[in-house]
């Protein structure tokens, strides 16, 4: 197994993760999630999660984007692997920085291109939801709130600059509600 | 040294680069390069670069997003480094995906917060270029093209839906000139 330290390397300014054995250092980027508030009508579709952290609570169909694909692709693989949706996507809504744990989200508004959705695997349910019935007491993460008020507030309006972060929380630093309490 | 392999690892659909010593597997993610598309007046600064690839060819004050920041504390602390500007961000001009190596840009148009700037360590000049005056031939990458051109078409007006890739290059798959050749 590796064993991993922390050390600043030779003309580096600033600490990296470095494997103890064989010098191999692993450089820590932000990693970025793709995703998209698809919207069906007034109504809105959430994954209720089969995984950890924050099982059994809702999210929108979003995940780690990966190599050799745009965000925009990104963003229709994560809906199809945990909503089974083939989306159309509309444009950014949001671009959320979460500086706590180096993240970036890049948040789409989009629709159905075909009707149908399903759980895939990472997804214990997946339904639509009009703005009155969202179950806000379980929402997964503060970014699910934010990219929801935001598509409440651009609704029937076409999309202009992104969201960026709220006030209540500029850099995304905010502990998780339950977290380390 | 470490030496990496690429396997699948057990329950993962994709191969990962693996080090064959110590098995730890180096997941690949896309990376966030974040910068800016600064203007003063009708003129747009520019760097040129002190460092490979493409060193002595002029660039946008970018580069790799660090851990723990914001997409707009990134976009600042890059214009410092590379141009020892304080710039003033005014919101996102694009945000364009480089398949070919993995790569999210997240552009901002800018101006600066206060008058000055000079060559930081990786410049080995910074310039303000009037639109007819820009180095068109010695311009690093594609996507330095795209953001000028952009910050170009929306001069003048408030900043909309950001630009995604141009239809020249919709995933970010083009060899870079001079490449490969
Ligand atoms: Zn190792
Ligand atoms: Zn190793």
């Amino acid at each position: 197994m590796a064993s991993f330290v922390r050390t600043v390397p030779e003309g580096e300014d600033r600490e990296r993760l470095t494997c103890a054995d064989c010098g191999f250092i692993a450089y820590e980027n932000p990693k970025i999630v793709v995703g998209s508030v698809v919207g069906v009508g007034e109504r809105v579709l959430l994954c209720r999660r089969a995984i950890e952290p924050r099982r059994g609570f809702w999210t929108l169909p979003a995940g780690y984007m990966e190599m050799a694909e745009t965000v925009e692709e990104g963003a229709r693989r994560e809906a199809w692997e945990e909503a089974q949706a083939r989306i159309a996507i509309e444009g950014v809504l949001a671009i959320y920085s979460i500086a706590r744990i180096g993240q970036v989200q890049v948040i789409f508004r989009a629709g159905l291109a075909e009707p149908g959705f399903a759980p895939g695997p990472e997804s214990l349910d997946v339904r639509l939801f009009g703005w009155e019935e969202i179950p806000w007491g379980e929402i997964a993460f503060p970014s699910v709130h934010w990219a929801l008020r935001q598509w409440r507030e651009a609704a029937g309006r076409p999309l202009g600059l992104p969201a960026m972060n709220p006030p209540e929380d500029v850099r995304g630093t905010r502990p998780l509600p339950g977290d380390g309490l």
